[in-house]
């Protein structure tokens, strides 16, 4: 197996390559390196099958994928994002599994930082090579792969009307709403996230490239900054209005938060829902943001618009980013008083959001905003509560819309190298 | 002065925090700490003005601002892009002077890593802040902020037609061109580069708020990954077709090469383009790439098209990168023959290219290409007889569509904290 990267020669500096890549430790073929257990030069931390601990700062280093829960959701949030929503294509639910356990070992391989196939690169002349080849000699870079069944999938096609969650709901139509269509929904969706974002490009685009004729790319988004932090006690990234929000995020490490809120188990994985046991549900909003007219609003206004002070991200009238918020002295549409868990009887949500810019529009104006993905146990306990009062009330309203709306049920982690996305789904 | 970034707590870990940022080591408002000067904790270069030599690879430093020639042109290439071109909305050439002032003071504070403007957060809550706050805590990154000025901005408003450059032409179309008017021209340019892609909206969004009612945003490209190397001897980061192209690239380290093809001076510099002596000229094109057509092409016909081995990068019957093409070994339309100084009287430009991807088609295919700058001294005898052949004739041009283009003048750099971008065209 090639492990990826290739010659020993000088790599541009720059970023990422801080510490040395594995091409100047291995060689190109180094045909007695096992998989998963690569030497990376540089790295501190190599992929350990079954081990859910998130691993040790090295942003090149890989993210093990199997586990009982998928990576990606209380994983370290990384730096960069590429998502994407499949419409299936077939309707021959043979060839889906098919997809979904070549999906499953290609993943295998990308997050350990390999190519896709075993002859990538040695293959026959006369065929397409199985790696589009431009993450050859990038690191795994903490590379995640999430893959999510959206509502849609549950219908005639492939006979799981019977299989669908109860959880899995029709999203309500939320005050403010401008959703595209075309932005949102799909059968299927698949995040990469990682600390290179050609990496999570690469890991999409060759998935999709697997999926030709069964599966078609319905919409796709790109994140280049993180707005979420997973991490207990680190600072919450800025978002482009450049706040600080979700800071009483769940941290990957709060197992018995992560329990309560975030991963599916007992009655909720019950009947139809039973193969989403360590599962969870994701929504997904892209959320266009107004930032020319935000970056000419008063500070004092734009401090209570979100009910923090900027510099900090400290709550109203408190010192600190984590200092616990006094709602009552926030004004009552402020967005961290109406966001927050004590508002909404409890609901949390553990936050992955990414910033996205996709050029400009028509009026001059920077096509910018937030893609938010939320992950909970129950949307009908976590989203739709959190979100509703916001919808209707929140300050925030004046310069953001929501203009692309997703949910998709994701199942449980890939146990071993036999399993596959779906499995529990499908068998 | 407050540098960027505040508060000693930890910060989220990650892609580009592994060696410390500077708010571990300067508290918030550090009044002592000298502009250009600042002790970036894990930083082992500092801001030098004047001194045009690269700085050492850490990704966190900044770059000089001030020198002979902008930075972001022989600077080693960063890995991240925010490419944008303005139309300048006012008519008076005052208010135009005062917006390059406003913006080359911005600039230099930016690239040091400091926010925009003394009194960012400490100013009247009543007043928008100086500076949008989305970077505040992220170090400088390397960012560079390169201006140019379009064919447009020389016409009848600013009295400014008899300093036009004969160099700077309309470009002819070139075979198969298919551009978007919407994705091309501009009176004005930015460019910022840096390892940080937040750092770089960051930069070109605040000037286009310092702009706001004088210039509007006509468009904008993200570039998530590098395809270029500025940097002797390294290795060309790889496109999206998976192979490394334009590996003989001038590298910034090259002085006669750079002085003979990419800086105006003598008698380029002569008469109406008296002004841009010390610049030179950019190119963009936004290039689509049929990735999924190229994803199904054997490797043989993909080594073929390129004329290179997508391994190592070779050129055809070659064992390494950087050895010296056969051209007469390859395919009459292969890229890197059509493309090759030696085919086209040894026209060379300075590439600095970078893959982006903005979404998906309404066909399902992702809609991702390579954002192609070519710095030249003149591109007469750059640009323009480089593309020529190609475009009439590389195998190439099967999978790719240049769907956007632009021109720029970029004038020289700047000398000292008086000085402007522009001043010599405007004085």
């Amino acid at each position: 197996m090639n492990p990826r990267g290739g010659a020993g020669t000088a790599r541009e500096p720059g970023g990422g390559a801080a510490s040395p890549s594995r091409r100047a430790v291995i060689g190109w073929g180094g045909a007695g390196v096992a998989f998963g257990a690569a030497t990376a030069g540089g790295a501190t931390a190599l992929a350990r099958p079954g081990d859910d601990s998130p691993p040790p700062f090295d942003s090149g280093a890989p993210v093990p994928f199997h586990g009982r829960h998928q990576a990606g959701v209380a994983t370290a949030v990384q730096d960069r994002l590429f998502f994407a929503a499949f419409d299936v294509r077939t309707t021959d639910r043979a060839q889906l599994v098919g997809l979904l356990k070549e999906w499953t070992r290609a993943a295998e391989r990308m997050t350990a930082g390999h190519e896709v196939g075993e002859g990538a690169y040695g293959g026959l002349p006369q065929a397409p090579p199985d790696d589009t080849g431009e993450a050859l000699g990038l690191r795994a870079s903490r590379l995640t792969l999430t893959v999510g069944f959206g509502p849609s999938l549950f219908d005639a096609r492939f006979a799981l009307a019977d299989r669908r969650p109860d959880a899995l709901v029709d999203l309500p139509r939320f005050p403010g709403d401008n959703l595209d269509p075309a932005r949102g929904g799909g059968d299927l969706c698949v995040q990469a996230c990682a600390d290179d974002p050609q990496v999570a490009v690469h890991a999409v685009r060759n998935l999709a490239r697997i999926g030709f004729g069964k599966v078609s790319m319905r919409w796709s988004q790109l994140g280049f900054g993180k707005t979420s932090s997973t991490t207990p006690d680190a600072q919450t990234p800025r978002n482009l209005f450049g706040f600080k929000d979700g800071t009483c995020n769940i941290a990957g490490t709060e197992t018995a938060r992560l329990d309560r809120h975030v991963w599916v188990s007992g009655e909720d994985a019950a009947g139809p829902a039973g193969w989403t046991n360590g599962g969870t549900y994701l929504v997904a909003r892209r959320i266009r943001m107004n930032i020319e007219t935000w970056d000419r609003t008063p500070l004092a206004e734009q401090e209570d618009t979100f009910g923090r002070d900027k510099r900090e991200g400290a709550p109203a009238g408190k010192a600190g980013e984590h200092d616990a918020p006094f709602l009552k002295a926030m004004k009552p549409d402020s967005h961290v008083r109406l966001a927050h868990p004590d508002s909404n009887r409890g609901a949390t949500i553990l936050r992955r959001g990414y910033s996205f810019t996709d050029g400009t529009d028509g009026l001059g104006r920077l096509e910018a905003g937030l893609f938010f993905l939320a992950y909970q146990r129950d949307v009908r306990t976590g989203f739709i509560p959190v979100q509703t009062s916001p919808a209707r009330d929140d300050a925030l309203n004046e310069y953001v819309q929501h203009v692309g709306s997703a949910l998709f049920a994701i199942p449980p982690g890939i146990r071993d190298r036999n399993d596959w996305w779906g499995r529990a789904l499908f068998s």
